[in-house]
Protein backbone atom coordinates (compact mmCIF):
# COMPACT_ATOMS: atom_id res chain seq x y z
CA UNK A 1 0.00 0.00 0.00
CA UNK A 2 1.78 3.30 -0.73
CA UNK A 3 1.24 5.76 1.80
CA UNK A 4 0.75 9.98 1.32
CA UNK A 5 1.66 12.71 3.80
CA UNK A 6 -1.00 15.13 4.34
CA UNK A 7 -1.48 17.93 7.00
CA UNK A 8 -4.79 17.32 7.63
CA UNK A 9 -6.47 14.23 7.84
CA UNK A 10 -9.64 15.69 10.00
CA UNK A 11 -12.01 15.71 7.23
CA UNK A 12 -13.80 12.58 4.86
CA UNK A 13 -12.54 13.34 1.58
CA UNK A 14 -8.35 14.03 1.21
CA UNK A 15 -7.00 16.22 -1.95
CA UNK A 16 -3.79 15.10 -2.80
CA UNK A 17 -1.44 18.21 -4.15
CA UNK A 18 -0.45 18.27 -7.42
CA UNK A 19 2.19 17.02 -7.44
CA UNK A 20 1.61 13.77 -4.98
CA UNK A 21 -1.37 13.43 -7.96
CA UNK A 22 0.94 13.44 -10.97
CA UNK A 23 2.98 10.61 -9.05
CA UNK A 24 -0.25 8.83 -8.00
CA UNK A 25 -1.00 8.69 -12.01
CA UNK A 26 2.40 8.86 -13.43
CA UNK A 27 3.99 6.40 -11.54
CA UNK A 28 2.33 4.99 -9.15
CA UNK A 29 -0.37 4.34 -12.18
CA UNK A 30 -3.06 3.93 -9.74
CA UNK A 31 -6.70 3.99 -10.35
CA UNK A 32 -9.58 5.09 -8.63
CA UNK A 33 -11.14 2.63 -6.34
CA UNK A 34 -7.39 1.63 -5.09
CA UNK A 35 -6.09 1.55 -1.44
CA UNK A 36 -3.81 3.87 -0.29
CA UNK A 37 -2.56 4.94 3.50
CA UNK A 38 -1.78 9.16 4.72
CA UNK A 39 0.24 9.92 7.77
CA UNK A 40 -0.19 13.53 8.67
CA UNK A 41 3.07 12.75 11.00
CA UNK A 42 1.28 14.08 14.37
CA UNK A 43 -0.18 10.84 15.02
CA UNK A 44 -2.72 9.90 13.05
CA UNK A 45 -2.27 6.75 10.21
CA UNK A 46 -5.72 6.61 7.52
CA UNK A 47 -6.63 3.97 5.25
CA UNK A 48 -8.51 5.45 1.81
CA UNK A 49 -9.72 5.03 -1.57
CA UNK A 50 -9.04 7.09 -4.35
CA UNK A 51 -12.56 8.14 -5.88
CA UNK A 52 -11.12 10.32 -8.66
CA UNK A 53 -8.01 10.15 -10.61
CA UNK A 54 -6.09 12.41 -12.44
CA UNK A 55 -2.59 13.85 -13.00
CA UNK A 56 -3.69 17.36 -11.59
CA UNK A 57 -5.94 16.62 -8.87
CA UNK A 58 -6.73 13.58 -7.20
CA UNK A 59 -8.88 12.65 -3.87
CA UNK A 60 -9.25 10.04 -1.81
CA UNK A 61 -12.15 8.81 0.68
CA UNK A 62 -11.45 8.39 3.92
CA UNK A 63 -11.92 4.74 5.16
CA UNK A 64 -10.07 3.92 8.55
CA UNK A 65 -8.43 6.55 10.55
CA UNK A 66 -6.54 5.34 13.45
CA UNK A 67 -4.37 7.80 16.01
CA UNK A 68 -0.95 5.62 17.26
CA UNK A 69 0.54 6.09 20.26
CA UNK A 70 4.11 8.26 20.45
CA UNK A 71 7.19 5.38 21.59
CA UNK A 72 7.03 5.47 25.47
CA UNK A 73 10.28 7.45 25.57
CA UNK A 74 12.17 9.81 23.46
CA UNK A 75 15.07 10.04 21.73
CA UNK A 76 16.67 13.03 20.75
CA UNK A 77 19.85 12.69 18.73
CA UNK A 78 22.09 15.73 18.45
CA UNK A 79 24.34 15.02 15.56
CA UNK A 80 27.24 17.29 13.94
CA UNK A 81 26.06 17.43 9.88
CA UNK A 82 29.06 15.80 7.95
CA UNK A 83 31.64 17.20 5.60
CA UNK A 84 29.66 15.54 2.60
CA UNK A 85 26.33 15.87 2.87
CA UNK A 86 24.76 12.72 1.89
CA UNK A 87 26.11 11.27 4.76
CA UNK A 88 23.91 13.40 6.98
CA UNK A 89 20.91 13.00 5.00
CA UNK A 90 21.70 9.30 5.00
CA UNK A 91 21.75 9.10 8.95
CA UNK A 92 17.98 11.10 8.62
CA UNK A 93 16.77 9.29 6.35
CA UNK A 94 17.40 5.88 8.36
CA UNK A 95 16.63 7.32 11.74
CA UNK A 96 13.61 8.53 10.92
CA UNK A 97 12.91 4.48 9.40
CA UNK A 98 14.10 3.47 12.72
CA UNK A 99 12.29 5.58 14.54
CA UNK A 100 13.42 9.12 16.32
CA UNK A 101 11.53 11.57 18.46
CA UNK A 102 14.14 14.84 17.35
CA UNK A 103 16.89 15.80 15.99
CA UNK A 104 19.66 18.80 16.59
CA UNK A 105 22.09 19.56 13.65
CA UNK A 106 25.56 20.85 15.94
CA UNK A 107 28.28 22.68 14.88
CA UNK A 108 31.32 21.87 16.78
CA UNK A 109 35.02 22.95 16.83
CA UNK A 110 36.49 20.46 14.42
CA UNK A 111 33.28 20.66 11.93
CA UNK A 112 34.01 20.75 8.34
CA UNK A 113 30.39 21.55 7.41
CA UNK A 114 28.20 24.30 8.97
CA UNK A 115 25.28 24.93 6.75
CA UNK A 116 22.59 22.23 6.21
CA UNK A 117 19.37 23.33 4.58
CA UNK A 118 16.19 22.35 6.86
CA UNK A 119 13.82 22.06 3.82
CA UNK A 120 15.78 19.39 2.64
CA UNK A 121 16.24 17.50 5.29
CA UNK A 122 12.66 18.05 6.17
CA UNK A 123 11.32 16.86 2.64
CA UNK A 124 13.84 13.68 3.37
CA UNK A 125 12.14 12.88 6.96
CA UNK A 126 8.91 13.23 4.79
CA UNK A 127 9.81 10.22 2.65
CA UNK A 128 11.24 8.12 5.31
CA UNK A 129 8.02 8.12 7.57
CA UNK A 130 5.58 7.75 4.23
CA UNK A 131 7.98 4.92 3.33
CA UNK A 132 8.47 3.18 7.02
CA UNK A 133 4.81 3.64 7.71
CA UNK A 134 5.26 5.64 10.65
CA UNK A 135 2.60 8.24 12.16
CA UNK A 136 5.18 10.87 13.80
CA UNK A 137 6.93 13.23 11.98
CA UNK A 138 10.42 13.83 14.12
CA UNK A 139 11.20 17.23 14.90
CA UNK A 140 14.27 19.15 13.68
CA UNK A 141 15.68 21.82 15.12
CA UNK A 142 17.45 24.72 14.08
CA UNK A 143 21.65 24.48 13.41
CA UNK A 144 23.08 25.34 16.47
CA UNK A 145 26.71 25.72 17.84
CA UNK A 146 27.82 23.72 20.18
CA UNK A 147 29.04 26.31 22.59
CA UNK A 148 25.54 27.80 22.45
CA UNK A 149 23.36 24.20 22.60
CA UNK A 150 25.60 23.48 26.01
CA UNK A 151 25.22 27.04 27.74
CA UNK A 152 21.43 27.07 27.00
CA UNK A 153 21.07 22.81 27.82
CA UNK A 154 19.53 21.96 31.29
CA UNK A 155 17.31 18.71 31.32
CA UNK A 156 16.63 16.06 33.62
CA UNK A 157 16.53 13.35 30.68
CA UNK A 158 19.38 11.03 30.72
CA UNK A 159 22.37 12.40 28.48
CA UNK A 160 24.93 11.14 26.18
CA UNK A 161 27.94 12.53 24.53
CA UNK A 162 29.69 9.52 21.89
CA UNK A 163 33.13 10.11 21.65
CA UNK A 164 36.60 8.25 20.44
CA UNK A 165 39.15 10.00 22.51
CA UNK A 166 40.57 8.06 25.75
CA UNK A 167 38.95 8.89 29.48
CA UNK A 168 36.28 7.52 31.85
CA UNK A 169 33.32 6.06 29.01
CA UNK A 170 30.19 3.56 30.13
CA UNK A 171 29.11 2.06 27.15
CA UNK A 172 25.52 2.49 25.63
CA UNK A 173 23.88 -0.25 26.89
CA UNK A 174 25.23 0.27 30.41
CA UNK A 175 24.71 3.63 30.60
CA UNK A 176 20.72 4.05 29.14
CA UNK A 177 17.73 2.46 31.09
CA UNK A 178 15.26 1.09 28.94
CA UNK A 179 11.89 3.77 28.97
CA UNK A 180 13.40 6.86 29.82
CA UNK A 181 14.20 9.58 27.62
CA UNK A 182 17.16 10.21 26.13
CA UNK A 183 19.61 12.36 24.01
CA UNK A 184 22.89 11.33 22.54
CA UNK A 185 25.29 13.61 20.96
CA UNK A 186 27.40 12.66 18.29
CA UNK A 187 30.45 14.43 16.94
CA UNK A 188 32.24 15.30 13.31
CA UNK A 189 34.59 14.18 11.45
CA UNK A 190 37.22 15.13 13.50
CA UNK A 191 35.35 14.59 16.90
CA UNK A 192 34.77 16.70 19.49
CA UNK A 193 37.24 18.50 20.79
CA UNK A 194 38.45 17.64 24.27
CA UNK A 195 37.34 20.75 25.49
CA UNK A 196 33.56 20.11 24.42
CA UNK A 197 33.95 16.75 25.89
CA UNK A 198 34.48 18.61 28.86
CA UNK A 199 31.97 21.46 28.70
CA UNK A 200 29.86 18.58 28.10
CA UNK A 201 30.41 16.75 31.42
CA UNK A 202 30.09 19.64 33.10
CA UNK A 203 26.32 20.20 32.28
CA UNK A 204 25.84 16.56 33.85
CA UNK A 205 26.22 14.96 29.57
CA UNK A 206 27.70 11.21 30.70
CA UNK A 207 30.75 10.35 28.02
CA UNK A 208 29.85 6.92 26.45
CA UNK A 209 31.40 4.68 23.80
CA UNK A 210 29.64 2.94 20.94
CA UNK A 211 32.14 -0.25 20.82
CA UNK A 212 35.60 -0.60 20.22
CA UNK A 213 35.95 0.39 16.25
CA UNK A 214 35.72 3.78 14.82
CA UNK A 215 32.61 4.53 13.17
CA UNK A 216 31.80 7.39 10.92
CA UNK A 217 29.75 9.79 12.11
CA UNK A 218 26.65 9.36 10.37
CA UNK A 219 27.16 5.38 11.50
CA UNK A 220 27.43 6.25 14.95
CA UNK A 221 24.43 8.08 15.31
CA UNK A 222 22.31 4.88 13.55
CA UNK A 223 23.85 2.56 15.53
CA UNK A 224 22.86 4.74 18.56
CA UNK A 225 19.30 4.88 17.54
CA UNK A 226 19.11 1.25 16.83
CA UNK A 227 20.78 0.28 20.00
CA UNK A 228 18.20 2.69 21.72
CA UNK A 229 15.14 1.08 20.26
CA UNK A 230 16.60 -2.59 20.73
CA UNK A 231 16.84 -1.97 24.76
CA UNK A 232 13.01 -0.80 24.42
CA UNK A 233 11.65 -4.18 22.73
CA UNK A 234 11.45 -2.62 19.66
CA UNK A 235 13.32 -4.96 17.09
CA UNK B 1 46.18 7.57 13.10
CA UNK B 2 45.50 6.57 9.24
CA UNK B 3 45.03 3.05 8.83
CA UNK B 4 46.43 1.52 4.85
CA UNK B 5 45.17 -1.81 3.87
CA UNK B 6 48.52 -4.56 3.02
CA UNK B 7 47.96 -7.71 2.60
CA UNK B 8 51.57 -8.92 3.47
CA UNK B 9 52.43 -7.93 6.91
CA UNK B 10 54.96 -10.06 7.76
CA UNK B 11 58.15 -8.35 7.09
CA UNK B 12 59.50 -4.95 8.83
CA UNK B 13 59.20 -2.92 5.87
CA UNK B 14 55.86 -2.12 4.11
CA UNK B 15 55.75 -0.75 0.62
CA UNK B 16 53.34 1.22 -0.05
CA UNK B 17 51.03 1.22 -3.93
CA UNK B 18 51.60 3.79 -5.81
CA UNK B 19 48.15 4.37 -5.32
CA UNK B 20 48.60 4.58 -1.96
CA UNK B 21 51.99 6.18 -1.74
CA UNK B 22 50.37 9.38 -3.60
CA UNK B 23 47.65 9.28 -1.17
CA UNK B 24 49.97 9.37 1.52
CA UNK B 25 52.04 12.57 0.76
CA UNK B 26 49.13 14.60 -1.51
CA UNK B 27 45.94 14.21 0.21
CA UNK B 28 47.24 13.03 3.99
CA UNK B 29 50.82 15.34 3.50
CA UNK B 30 52.42 12.60 5.98
CA UNK B 31 56.00 12.95 6.14
CA UNK B 32 58.77 10.80 7.44
CA UNK B 33 58.43 9.71 11.13
CA UNK B 34 54.05 10.16 10.89
CA UNK B 35 52.71 7.13 12.56
CA UNK B 36 50.61 5.16 10.55
CA UNK B 37 48.12 2.13 10.98
CA UNK B 38 47.78 -1.33 8.58
CA UNK B 39 45.23 -4.04 8.48
CA UNK B 40 45.93 -7.08 6.24
CA UNK B 41 41.89 -7.81 6.76
CA UNK B 42 43.33 -11.54 8.03
CA UNK B 43 43.56 -10.67 11.60
CA UNK B 44 47.27 -8.38 11.60
CA UNK B 45 47.00 -5.63 12.57
CA UNK B 46 50.05 -3.21 12.44
CA UNK B 47 51.59 0.32 13.50
CA UNK B 48 54.61 1.46 11.68
CA UNK B 49 56.57 4.67 11.15
CA UNK B 50 56.79 5.83 7.49
CA UNK B 51 60.71 5.85 6.86
CA UNK B 52 60.46 7.12 3.15
CA UNK B 53 58.03 9.35 1.69
CA UNK B 54 57.51 10.45 -1.76
CA UNK B 55 54.40 10.48 -3.99
CA UNK B 56 55.68 7.16 -6.39
CA UNK B 57 57.12 4.48 -2.97
CA UNK B 58 56.42 5.09 0.48
CA UNK B 59 58.27 2.65 2.80
CA UNK B 60 56.99 1.81 6.18
CA UNK B 61 58.96 0.04 9.54
CA UNK B 62 56.20 -1.81 11.56
CA UNK B 63 56.90 -0.98 15.34
CA UNK B 64 54.39 -3.61 16.48
CA UNK B 65 52.02 -6.35 14.87
CA UNK B 66 49.07 -7.90 16.85
CA UNK B 67 46.77 -10.76 16.10
CA UNK B 68 42.80 -9.54 16.56
CA UNK B 69 41.02 -12.64 17.35
CA UNK B 70 37.36 -12.62 15.26
CA UNK B 71 34.11 -11.98 16.83
CA UNK B 72 32.76 -15.44 18.58
CA UNK B 73 30.29 -15.90 16.26
CA UNK B 74 30.02 -15.36 12.57
CA UNK B 75 27.40 -13.26 11.23
CA UNK B 76 26.53 -13.78 7.38
CA UNK B 77 23.98 -11.80 5.98
CA UNK B 78 22.44 -13.08 2.45
CA UNK B 79 20.98 -9.77 0.97
CA UNK B 80 18.77 -8.62 -2.18
CA UNK B 81 20.72 -6.29 -3.93
CA UNK B 82 18.91 -2.63 -4.30
CA UNK B 83 17.59 -1.32 -7.37
CA UNK B 84 19.25 1.98 -6.43
CA UNK B 85 23.08 0.08 -6.04
CA UNK B 86 24.20 2.88 -3.97
CA UNK B 87 21.61 1.38 -1.13
CA UNK B 88 23.45 -1.43 -1.28
CA UNK B 89 26.64 -0.38 -1.23
CA UNK B 90 25.84 1.92 1.68
CA UNK B 91 24.77 -1.09 3.55
CA UNK B 92 28.15 -3.08 2.52
CA UNK B 93 29.83 -0.18 3.82
CA UNK B 94 28.07 0.26 6.76
CA UNK B 95 27.84 -3.27 8.10
CA UNK B 96 31.63 -3.63 7.55
CA UNK B 97 32.47 -0.82 9.97
CA UNK B 98 29.80 -2.48 12.41
CA UNK B 99 31.48 -5.95 11.81
CA UNK B 100 30.23 -8.63 9.53
CA UNK B 101 31.84 -11.92 8.71
CA UNK B 102 30.13 -12.81 5.32
CA UNK B 103 27.81 -11.06 2.71
CA UNK B 104 25.86 -12.96 -0.37
CA UNK B 105 24.13 -10.51 -2.62
CA UNK B 106 21.03 -13.00 -3.65
CA UNK B 107 19.37 -12.01 -6.70
CA UNK B 108 15.00 -13.08 -5.64
CA UNK B 109 11.68 -13.21 -7.89
CA UNK B 110 10.71 -9.87 -7.04
CA UNK B 111 14.54 -8.33 -7.86
CA UNK B 112 14.71 -5.14 -9.86
CA UNK B 113 18.65 -5.40 -9.89
CA UNK B 114 20.08 -9.01 -11.18
CA UNK B 115 23.94 -7.72 -11.43
CA UNK B 116 26.51 -6.37 -8.97
CA UNK B 117 30.17 -5.42 -9.88
CA UNK B 118 32.09 -7.36 -7.10
CA UNK B 119 35.73 -5.51 -7.64
CA UNK B 120 33.80 -2.41 -7.03
CA UNK B 121 31.76 -3.37 -3.29
CA UNK B 122 35.60 -5.21 -2.39
CA UNK B 123 36.40 -1.74 -2.47
CA UNK B 124 34.31 -0.53 -0.32
CA UNK B 125 34.63 -3.04 2.52
CA UNK B 126 38.79 -2.62 2.26
CA UNK B 127 37.57 1.06 2.91
CA UNK B 128 35.42 0.30 5.75
CA UNK B 129 37.70 -1.95 7.71
CA UNK B 130 40.45 0.44 7.18
CA UNK B 131 38.12 3.25 8.44
CA UNK B 132 36.72 1.69 11.57
CA UNK B 133 40.23 0.25 12.17
CA UNK B 134 38.66 -3.79 11.75
CA UNK B 135 41.40 -6.50 11.07
CA UNK B 136 39.02 -8.90 9.50
CA UNK B 137 37.84 -7.90 5.75
CA UNK B 138 34.24 -9.45 5.10
CA UNK B 139 33.91 -12.48 2.59
CA UNK B 140 32.08 -11.45 -0.36
CA UNK B 141 30.43 -14.24 -1.79
CA UNK B 142 29.28 -14.40 -5.81
CA UNK B 143 25.86 -13.36 -6.30
CA UNK B 144 23.59 -15.79 -6.54
CA UNK B 145 19.67 -16.76 -7.31
CA UNK B 146 17.71 -17.61 -4.49
CA UNK B 147 17.06 -20.84 -5.85
CA UNK B 148 20.34 -22.01 -6.49
CA UNK B 149 21.05 -20.62 -2.65
CA UNK B 150 18.02 -22.31 -0.41
CA UNK B 151 18.67 -25.81 -2.80
CA UNK B 152 22.59 -25.82 -1.89
CA UNK B 153 21.82 -24.39 1.45
CA UNK B 154 22.97 -27.28 4.53
CA UNK B 155 23.36 -25.49 7.49
CA UNK B 156 23.35 -25.90 11.52
CA UNK B 157 23.77 -22.30 12.03
CA UNK B 158 21.04 -20.68 13.20
CA UNK B 159 18.92 -19.23 9.76
CA UNK B 160 16.27 -16.25 9.53
CA UNK B 161 14.18 -14.94 7.17
CA UNK B 162 12.78 -11.40 7.99
CA UNK B 163 9.96 -10.55 5.35
CA UNK B 164 6.69 -7.81 6.18
CA UNK B 165 4.35 -10.50 5.00
CA UNK B 166 1.83 -11.62 7.73
CA UNK B 167 2.38 -15.16 9.07
CA UNK B 168 3.99 -16.99 12.05
CA UNK B 169 7.39 -14.60 12.83
CA UNK B 170 9.54 -13.69 15.89
CA UNK B 171 11.00 -11.14 16.97
CA UNK B 172 14.73 -11.15 15.66
CA UNK B 173 15.86 -10.41 19.47
CA UNK B 174 13.59 -13.82 20.71
CA UNK B 175 15.32 -15.82 17.55
CA UNK B 176 18.56 -15.31 18.04
CA UNK B 177 20.91 -16.45 21.04
CA UNK B 178 23.68 -14.35 21.42
CA UNK B 179 27.08 -16.34 21.32
CA UNK B 180 26.02 -18.33 18.26
CA UNK B 181 26.46 -18.18 14.47
CA UNK B 182 23.69 -16.80 12.56
CA UNK B 183 22.75 -16.26 8.71
CA UNK B 184 20.10 -13.61 8.13
CA UNK B 185 18.49 -13.27 4.71
CA UNK B 186 16.67 -9.75 3.65
CA UNK B 187 14.79 -9.59 0.44
CA UNK B 188 14.70 -6.65 -2.27
CA UNK B 189 12.44 -3.65 -2.38
CA UNK B 190 9.45 -5.98 -3.42
CA UNK B 191 10.36 -8.42 -0.63
CA UNK B 192 10.75 -12.22 -1.11
CA UNK B 193 7.69 -13.74 -2.98
CA UNK B 194 5.57 -15.69 -0.52
CA UNK B 195 6.65 -19.17 -2.40
CA UNK B 196 10.79 -17.80 -1.30
CA UNK B 197 9.63 -17.90 1.99
CA UNK B 198 7.51 -20.92 2.10
CA UNK B 199 11.32 -23.00 0.24
CA UNK B 200 13.21 -21.08 3.06
CA UNK B 201 10.81 -22.54 6.01
CA UNK B 202 11.15 -25.58 4.07
CA UNK B 203 15.12 -25.80 5.01
CA UNK B 204 14.35 -24.89 8.27
CA UNK B 205 15.13 -21.33 7.98
CA UNK B 206 13.26 -19.37 11.03
CA UNK B 207 10.71 -16.33 9.81
CA UNK B 208 11.92 -12.94 11.98
CA UNK B 209 10.41 -9.76 11.46
CA UNK B 210 12.51 -6.38 12.91
CA UNK B 211 9.84 -4.55 14.16
CA UNK B 212 6.30 -3.03 13.30
CA UNK B 213 7.99 -0.53 10.53
CA UNK B 214 7.95 -1.09 7.10
CA UNK B 215 12.35 -0.81 6.84
CA UNK B 216 13.67 -0.49 3.16
CA UNK B 217 15.95 -3.50 2.41
CA UNK B 218 19.32 -1.55 3.18
CA UNK B 219 17.78 -0.32 6.29
CA UNK B 220 16.30 -3.54 7.82
CA UNK B 221 20.07 -5.56 6.79
CA UNK B 222 22.14 -3.01 8.86
CA UNK B 223 19.11 -3.26 11.37
CA UNK B 224 20.05 -6.79 11.49
CA UNK B 225 23.83 -6.62 12.03
CA UNK B 226 23.03 -3.89 14.86
CA UNK B 227 20.92 -6.01 17.01
CA UNK B 228 23.07 -8.83 16.52
CA UNK B 229 26.11 -7.00 17.84
CA UNK B 230 24.69 -5.76 20.49
CA UNK B 231 22.78 -8.59 21.84
CA UNK B 232 26.55 -9.81 21.62
CA UNK B 233 27.27 -7.21 23.83
CA UNK B 234 29.43 -5.43 20.96
CA UNK B 235 27.98 -2.08 21.54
Amino acid sequence: MHIFYEENLQNALVKLSPEESRHCTKVLRLKAGDEVGFTDGKGTFARARLVDVNAKSTTAAITHRELKPKRNFHLHMVVAPTKNIDRFEWFLEKATECGIEEVTPIICAQSERTVVKPERLKKIMLSAIKQSQRAWLPRLNDTVKFKDFINNYSSDTPSFIAHCDEGEKNPLRDAYNPGKDVMIMIGPEGDFSPEEVQLARDKGIQAISLGQNRLRTETAALVACVAVSFMNGEL
